[in-house]
Parts: C-alpha cells; sequence; structure tokens
C-alpha cells in the first residue's frame, strides 16, 4: 500500500539491500519488525518491494523519532543479524521529504 | 544495483506506484525513462524494484535536476501515458538527503 503520510515535510529512510542465500529467519525478522516500527512514536507509514534488490521506505515525523527507532533494542538485535546474516550489502539513506504529490484513479 | 551515489547532501525522487492490469507497453516505456533519466544533467542513479507495489528511486544532483527532468518533452509523453493507461495510482515524494551509510560483505 502506498504510506498515506501527512503534509511535508517529514522524513524517509530509504533502506535499499541484497539479500544473502537462504531464508535464515528472514522473513519472520522483516515482519517483526515492520510491526514493531508500526508501535514507534513518529512512525508515519511504509512501503516496501523487493526484485533482486529489496527497497523499503519507512517514514517518520522527525529525526528524534528515526533515532529512537535505530536504537530500539531489539531493533539493534535485527541490526546486526542484518549484517551477520541477512544481507551481503544494503544502503540506508536518511531523508527529508520536501515535497509529495499523488496520483488515484 | 545500490546507486553510487556522492557524499551527501543531494535529492531522491521515491516514485511508489500500482501499475494496472497487462502489459500497455509498460517495460519498453519504462526501460526508455531510465535511459533518458540516465543522460540528465545532475542524475546520480536509480534503484527500482516491484512486487505488487514498485518502487523507484532516482537521484539527483539538486532540485533544478529534478525539475529540468520533470520537465523533458518525452518524459512529459511518458508521465501523461502513466496517469493514462499505465498506473492505477502513484505517489511521487521529492526528499533530501541529509545523511547516508552503507554496509558491504
Amino acid at each position: 500500500m502506498i504510506a498515506k503520510t501527512p503534509q511535508t515535510p517529514y522524513y524517509a529512510v530509504i533502506f535499499t539491500s541484497y539479500r544473502t542465500e537462504g531464508e535464515n529467519g528472514y522473513a519472520e525478522m522483516a515482519n517483526r519488525m515492520l510491526e514493531l516500527a508500526a508501535q514507534q512514536e513518529g512512525y508515519l507509514g511504509c512501503e516496501s518491494a523487493r526484485d533482486e534488490i529489496g527497497i523499503t521506505v519507512s517514514y517518520w515525523k522527525d529525526l528524534e523519532s528515526i533515532k529512537a527507532w535505530k536504537e530500539n533494542v531489539e531493533h539493534v538485535i535485527a541490526q546486526k543479524a542484518g549484517r551477520d546474516i541477512l544481507y551481503k550489502s544494503f544502503k540506508t539513506r536518511i531523508a527529508k521529504v520536501e515535497r509529495d504529490y499523488e496520483f488515484f484513479k
């Protein structure tokens, strides 16, 4: 679903990744992180798609809420699993959404 | 491929979409737009994935280069095809990337 974000400005965390071979508990971890993120203060929504490359964009109220999510204890453990087991490579970009527009048929 | 973007700050255009049913010349149009975008002044790279939802993030030097790309004549025609034929819905977000970090095994 296209995230129903509020009026700009707000923040986006663009997470682009390549997974390692095999399942390695990936789906369970990914679902748990989505569930946990959605409970955080300042969380505004998330969009995710994967072909070979995966792109997950989560939306946040401000930099403080992104920082708090990054430091969430369960998320810190997941980040370690990400580096050790789940991902071959990734890039995280923190961006301030200045303008947006949409189209619905 | 994870886009090899320069040091921050730079800009991201996050394009999230749902396609209509059928091919409708989508692949040809999408490939041509990637090719054309890559020739624009200020283009820095692109990442794209689709499950049910599609996410394409293109990276740009500044707002001027995004504006010029939006107004590119061939791109304007493609945008019209997007609204008329190719997409059920989409959202475009223009965001300033303030910080990034990466991980490679």
